[in-house]
């Protein structure tokens, strides 16, 4: 047994930096020694971490003896700067080595052309598996789910199923439950191995099949899948076809690896930034990220725009130019803490039209008081700044004003966006200073003007 | 079998409009057969989707014959709602029920004269069991372990094991491994029952163990186990004592949960809210949202003292009150984007010594390249606009500083929050925007008072 703590941290820093310096010196069989040594997760872990340049040089050195697991580790960038440099043969000894679902994966970052080069190479099988598995929209359960898989008749006994298991002596070590199907290879239900263990043999197989498993369509989403596996822990799922055929079995580190992604994909996207920007590099980085800015700078723009419009109150009190930044900041901050709360719920299905309303409600009220709080808090400090209690009456009603703003906007433009089918995680943001600057920088200058000018 | 549709989508908002409307009709028994049918997470929905009012009613209605299950499904703050409504015999009834791991943060939950009562009222196992679970550090191996395992000795032979499996009958159904351990309790290693099953009985034991599996120690943070179990694709991980000795096994659903809950927490701690917040009430959620405010209001006052040292400069040109937001507001979008991409990289362990300085540089190199994109978008557009190429020229200038800024802030403060133990996904937003505004009105105000005046 490994000791723990190999487990918890194969790559340290020292192993990365040790690759480089051995690259640099040419030492080249030291480190296709230590790679060996690592699991895949260990391998790609390494390939990700040296840098882009020394990155070609230790591909080139291991592509001959690359373990095909590594592929399927490593991230998407990184990936297909490794893929670039295999041929297509390659390729193809990899691809026969992994799970239907992860060849295919692999297969779907190629080129239109490269990928029939591959296909190929391929054995007649595992070239319709893989190409029935791409038919399948991406992101679904047909492609999440592997193919192989133990299905038993109801006709058997506990008895026939273990000698079949046995004289099969295929039984994958990360089988945990048999499928029952009827003659026309209909899904009857799962009986789980430990049951079929302490089971004594004569008893049929029926007896003790779960009946009431639940199963996907092929076609379900993979955010679905993760909610069925997360809601009754499931280790593995069945997948049926459109007339309840058993078709494949999605097993739970997929799932894990989809709970990541979208996880991930809601944190980075909130925040502005593309899948894997990471390990993407300078060029691509500015790119992705530069049109992210160009509808921020809009944005500000469009602020900037409505203080234009009161160039003359901020030329008679120039104090109004001092304080309008705290509104507009207050309101975008107040804002983004609910629309993070919305996306979230709303990803998780916690946000659902038999609740919306009363969440929007408990937005408006804790809006409103915040806002009250620090109109207090905010208009008592400009008292005492400017010794102007005009000043700070008008800070205090534009505060309120903003936050209010931000509760609403906060709610209604995630849900709105769910609604006509745009991710809230991308644009919900935007959307949402835009409205808490326009607001804030509205409501201070445009009370400044009625009431202090 | 269920159909597809049902497993996926049991509560949907009609059926919780139904719900509140037969509450109010006072149909306590319609009520109770229909929660009959929903599985435990189901229930758990439906309780947190009904308004506060009703969910005391629901509760006091279905608390005779609650589901304990339902009890680890519900979000923390519902759950706290619903144990003031149960006294401490029927807790004790819901713990008996329960894995150790969930009972024990069960009782967590409850002030400690509660617990008290609840432990008095149980078994004196279970109250052992329970006790030392507790013990564990909150968020360890410890707690997250299942004690119900199956261990068998190294020298037997397969047909024991399956004989003793038979005899014993209580192998439960999410039993995946069997654990084989030496004559002091160490574990050997594990054995998948589909080997087992597909393994001649005179085999013996010790024959197709695997001894190379992963194991954690008692006391390792359940991030770190997530990371195990998510880069070795693992169903279940034995845990071990200081010795060495098998003292648990910790198996992937629970593994799931933490994996839902670390992703969440990085999620809402970056937007400035607890964990939670959906389910709190307004009083809590406005005390919790409020300590974030007041910390940006705090950034936002500094900023606008920054501002107020200018006061002259933009009495005598207004226009730069009008333009100066758009370079505090680019800063602050560019840094939220290195900033998010850092707490992710150093949460998922992809940002390491090994890589920081790299990874820092490229950063450098982002913000460099998009602040002379911007700046040259920014500095024509003034020009146009207020026809002054000065103008235009200082508010480029300023772009490129803050920009820059914004990545090294946005590298260094997650990366320095982390050295000095402090989360950083909770933290760096609000130093990021202090740095990105004080800079973006100091460079912009600054260079203005230097060239124009």
């Amino acid at each position: 047994m490994s000791a723990e703590g190999d487990a918890l941290d194969e790559v340290t820093p020292e192993l990365v930096r040790f690759v480089e310096t051995a690259l640099a010196d040419g030492r080249t069989e030291e480190i296709r020694n230590l790679l060996k040594e690592l699991s895949a997760v260990g391998q790609a872990s390494v390939i990700e971490q040296v840098s882009e340049s020394e990155r070609d040089a230790l591909i080139a050195l291991i592509k001959r003896d690359l373990d095909p697991e590594v592929l399927t580790e490593l991230d998407e960038d990184v990936r297909d700067d490794v893929l670039d440099q295999l041929d297509s043969k390659d390729i193809a000894a990899a691809a026969r080595e992994l799970e239907t679902d992860d060849a295919a994966s692999l297969l779907e970052d190629l080129s239109a052309e490269e990928r029939l080069e591959v296909l190929a190479e391929l054995p007649a099988e595992d070239r319709a598996d893989i190409e029935k598995a791409l038919a399948y929209p991406e992101d679904s359960a047909g492609r999440l789910m592997q193919r192989s898989l133990v299905k038993v008749p109801q006709t058997w006994s506990v008895g026939q199923v273990i000698d079949y298991c046995r004289e099969a002596g295929d039984l994958p070590d990360d089988v945990y439950d048999l499928f029952v199907i009827d003659r026309s290879g209909r899904l009857r239900g799962s009986v789980p191995l430990g049951r079929m263990l302490r089971t004594k043999r004569p008893v049929p197989i029926l007896d003790i099949v779960d009946p009431d498993i639940p199963s996907v369509p092929v076609t379900a989403d993979q955010a679905e899948v993760a909610h069925l596996f997360r809601d009754q822990n499931l280790v593995s799922c069945p997948v049926v076809d459109g007339k309840g055929r058993l078709v494949g079995v999605i097993m739970v580190d997929d799932v894990v690896d989809v709970i990541d992604e979208e996880a991930e994909e809601d944190l980075l996207k909130m925040g502005g930034v593309g899948i894997d920007d990471m390990h993407a590099n300078t060029v691509r980085t500015v790119r992705r990220r530069g049109l992210w800015l160009a509808l921020n700078l809009l944005t500000a723009v469009i602020a900037s725009a409505v203080i234009g419009q009161f160039e003359g109150a901020i030329e008679k009190i120039v104090a109004l130019a001092v304080l309008m930044p705290i509104v507009a900041s207050m309101g975008g901050n107040a804002g983004t803490q609910t629309v993070t709360v919305a996306v979230r719920a709303l990803a998780m299905g916690e946000l659902t039209p038999a609740n919306a309303l009363r969440f929007i409600g408990k937005e408006f009220a804790v809006g409103g008081l915040n806002g009250i709080i620090f109109a207090l808090v905010m208009g008592g400090a400009v008292l005492l700044w400017y010794q102007d209690w005009r000043l700070g009456a008008v800070i205090g009603a534009a505060m309120v004003c903003n936050l209010v703003a931000a509760a609403l906007a906060g709610t209604l433009i995630p849900i709105g966006l769910q609604k006509f089918g745009v991710d809230p995680a991308v644009s919900s943001t935007v959307f949402l200073t835009t409205v808490t600057d326009v607001i804030g920088f509205l409501a201070f200058l445009g009370l400044a003007t009625l009431f202090l000018i």
